[in-house]
């Protein structure tokens, strides 16, 4: 029974693995994307950070166009961060997966607050928009703090 | 008179070069982040490129998806190309500076096909998005071919 058990496991790793490698040609490709997705994340991210820090004067379209934008990016990297990816140059930490539902619920956390930044955006309110980047700025750091290596 | 035209070309011009400014702290991130906007674009897209050639069977919902994050990340790029960007670690072409109206239309091209991509997708005939699909890969090719160093 055991040995029926073990091999089960086995199978399911194999299918787990293969179905990442189907993914990715090479672990250095997952690792690759998942760094250009959270580029172009920043990248936007940031160009609302200015505004937020009143450095930029608010602007409702364009803060709702980058966090629309973030959105988008918020939903990709994280299927990059298979088994067998914590390679290269990288700055996961190995908690990424060796706690790989608490990596889960921050990439949630980071998916939905971004979500309600781009309706914040969209009311035109600045009050409103500073809450909801402050919020979604708290996800990303939170998981920075936890899983990424500084 | 010639010298307030002159004066006008030149407040123009700074103007333009703030703007480019304003959006990346360097022109080295703007290289990066482009190049972060076109390995994301060309994983989903090589995913499909999969389907098109057989190598994967087709899945018109796994097609649909990542024609969708094609037609956003397409949006991308473009913007990150602006004067005094033609810097560093870069395969554009100056091409893309010196015909900067037909590097333009042919960003337009690749939009205008990855929707129609999507659409073909979401008919869910396999034919009809091996066709979608292979006008989007021309639209990338022409573009790599006039603009993109080898």
């Amino acid at each position: 029974m055991k040995k029926i058990i073990f091999s089960l496991i086995a199978i399911s790793t194999a299918v787990i693995s293969f179905s990442a490698a189907a993914q990715f040609a090479k672990p250095e490709d997952a690792v690759k994307y998942r760094k250009s997705a959270f580029t172009v994340m920043a990248t936007h991210f940031g160009r609302m950070g200015a505004m937020a820090q009143g450095k930029v004067p608010f602007d409702a379209k364009s803060a709702a166009d980058n966090a629309e934008i973030v959105v988008n990016m918020a939903k990709l990297p994280w299927a990059a961060f298979g088994e067998g990816t914590d390679v290269g140059d990288t700055k996961a930490k190995p908690e990424v997966w060796k706690q790989s539902a608490k990596f889960k619920e921050a990439a949630e956390k980071l998916q939905a607050e971004s979500v309600k930044l781009v309706a914040a955006a969209k009311t035109g309110k600045e009050d409103a928009f500073k809450t909801a980047f402050a919020a979604t700025a708290g996800a990303c750091k939170s998981c920075h703090d936890d899983f990424k290596a500084k």
